[in-house]
């Protein structure tokens, strides 16, 4: 996990002034989305696991202690402090892969106020990116039913974790698998692969290339086929695969990578069935998203499975959702801000989900915790004292539960554009109530 | 550093039929961007340190080997390999810092074949994402002259290495610090920090959580008002100061986070100066980014400085880059790939930049290696047999290049808006004839 110090500055000041303060008592905060961006109809709620790994782990380092000490202006109580420092707070958070809208807690923290702040920064720089490629990513899966969907982003991937976090994230919204070896290393997702074009282009002849690409890959290998020229390729291929079958080696496919994949596909479809080659599957890359890939098929190309890459690993069309972790209430005492265009409903709430007659989510209502729900209720107690409650999910049952959460939209929510009627999200009149008592009296 | 098996599964795959066909003989890649997206004038070159960190120290853990033996499919001579292996080529690089345009070869690898190629998949996603982020934050810098600038952005970035790489590319170009604590124990890029409406709202009164702060920061704290009320915060500061000057503390200044920052900035400074406190800073947060900043200056707000988060840390507008690495020369032979939309010019390439009589950059032209070059060239060696040639450059020492490399700009490259007259990037003769030769001998 990250160094103790991934945080900002801040938190470490405030810390200290709490501390200076004797202001230890209780604080919930709560990490939600103030609102949807119009290109998403919902949000999938994804990295609770790592954000209680990283609760769970939190340490700082004799390394980290001392050079926050070599910055001066943070006192030896706070240091004392550091040095003792572990989570020991609760939390309530939604279950990896539920689907979720704005203004909804997805994971609330309660623990002592300086705990419960100082990891602010980390859990939404965990939870934001994870919630966002698993939103990405669902849009990806229900665009192309039925097709194998690789996360081919890595290279333009925002960093490392972030490589390894769209990987996840989007495996558990219902792609087939990645290209990331270290992430079929970490969280056990299947690995797919092609090969580049500077395999081929590195052998002086592409059959040649292909060849030795299917000697090195016997298990179905799928062959790069845009190089130089794509149906000439696919010719090649179709006079290669009985010299290959013979040595055992069944060709699993072909990639296409550039140029217009509905001309393409289709092409390369005909010369494959012409050539017997039938059961050969059609696979495409190349820049693309989940309308691009809509528009393949629209097109009725007869393209197998997609690779995405960057529009799925940077969430290109929205890099970035407004996440936020706000106090909600201090020492039995609600809480809100009222900053212009950001105010914050306050007090510990839960989500409660009702659904209609068929098992579609019908609307979802905010409220206060203490609150009764004719529906389902979204937050779970996951963590205790600074301990799981249960064991993780395995990353195969969150993705199942992901499946079912998509499953029950309704298919206005399941659209790519944005919805003509936005999923309803009420505030309950409690909590309308409380934060007006809470307006009346703060300053 | 992250694990070898950062990687594209497809790169052990070639690796494993480059080592079956033995074919190991010298390549050279080129990373480059493709095409400059219309919101970008220029790039700045970034993470040439990190890359050459990662090669330097890239190597095969024992864990790693055996998660990929029992992955089956790889052969005992690819697992040998890799228990060996390290990186022993050559590397030629831009500076760090270095402005930069589309089709000019940022770094270079020559080294064998199966090295060279295994290593693109984490090279692209070191140099994309911090030139990327160093290419945003160079706008920023150019739009708030001689203003504090501080990366906010850690809780929005995709993930640990994202929040720290921001930090270093923005800092590297131009800005003047950031809230990350861990990019000034990592990097030791100057911190800054202020204050979480959170811990307004968990004290009583506005006025406690001031006094509190200022107390815990004495060196000139930056108090943020806008939690409740954003004027009757500064008048509650007003009122303040004089209790703290009595303390020793000096209020170094009030950071403003939401509604309409010129009307806002206006009426605090004027609140400011009536109370005597005209020495007070004002910074300003809250989703700006450097169109946005530039319309509050315009906008003539009496701003000092601002902390630049989302839009800085994705690089919001443009969250990827056309970056690639592409094989340019293999066993002697120059090649190319010819995909739709995708060709590239084929060999070992340089850039000659020139400059005109007042030291402004004025062209560039990508030309072959061996070509004369009577400017300036920008690939410079780096690495030889897999060591560093000189001393990583300090990052204090890569920020001046770039400010120089900023302020040899045109004006027109300078601006927001995209440019009437982009910047000329000539293809040489001799490389044009090259691609010619190398599609007559290409099948």
């Amino acid at each position: 996990m990250a160094s103790a110090l991934l945080t900002d500055l801040y938190q470490l000041t405030m810390l200290q002034a709490y501390l200076d303060e004797g202001m230890d008592e209780t604080a919930t905060f709560e990490l939600f989305v103030r609102r949807l961006p119009p290109e998403r109809n919902f949000l999938v709620a994804a990295g609770i696991e790592q954000a209680l790994d990283f609760l769970e782990t939190l340490a700082f380092s004799g390394d980290e202690l001392q050079w926050l000490q070599r910055q001066g202006g943070f006192s030896q109580r706070l240091l004392d402090y550091l040095k003792a420092f572990r989570f020991t707070g609760d939390v309530h958070a939604m279950a990896e892969g539920t689907v979720c809208f704005a203004e909804e807690p997805i994971l609330r923290v309660t623990a002592p106020l300086p705990q419960a702040q100082f990891v602010e920064s980390r859990l939404l720089n965990i939870v934001h990116f994870q919630t966002l490629i698993a939103s990405k990513a669902a849009r990806v899966v229900l665009a192309a039913p039925g097709k194998l969907l690789v996360d081919f982003g890595m290279r333009r991937a925002h960093g490392a974790e972030a490589a390894l976090f769209a990987a996840r994230a989007s495996y558990m919204a219902g792609f087939s698998g990645t290209a990331t070896a270290e992430a079929g290393h970490r969280f056990g997702i299947p690995l797919y692969g092609t090969m580049a074009h500077s395999f081929v282009q590195a052998h002086d002849s592409e059959v040649d290339a292909f060849k030795a690409f299917a000697r090195a890959r016997p298990r179905r290998p799928t062959l790069l086929v845009d190089t130089y020229d794509t149906e000439a390729a696919v010719e090649r291929i179709v006079a290669l695969a009985p010299l290959l079958a013979r040595e055992g080696i069944t060709i699993g496919g072909v990639r296409l990578d550039s140029g217009d994949l509905a001309v393409h596909g289709k092409a390369v479809r005909a010369l494959l069935d012409r050539g017997g080659l039938g059961a050969l599957q059609i696979f495409a890359s190349g820049n693309l998203d989940e309308r691009r890939i809509a528009e393949v098929l629209a097109a009725g190309a007869p393209i197998d499975g997609f690779g995405v890459g960057t529009s799925l690993d940077t969430s290109s069309d929205v890099p970035a959702l407004d996440a936020v972790y706000k106090l909600q209430s201090y020492a039995g005492t609600a809480r809100r801000k009222r900053s212009e265009g950001k105010a914050t409903w306050p007090g510990i709430k839960q989500v409660c989900r009702q659904h209609d007659r068929e098992g579609r989510v019908s609307h979802d209502r905010v409220q206060l915790d203490a609150e009764g729900c004719d529906g389902v209720t979204l937050l779970r107690p996951c963590m205790m004292g600074g301990r799981r409650t249960a064991p993780a999910p395995t990353l195969e049952q969150s993705r199942a539960y992901c499946a079912a959460q998509l499953g029950a939209l309704p298919d206005g929510l399941r659209r790519l554009s944005t919805a003509a009627q936005p999923y309803r999200v009420e505030i309950s009149e409690s909590l309308r109530a409380l934060a007006r008592e809470v307006d009346a009296m703060t300053p």
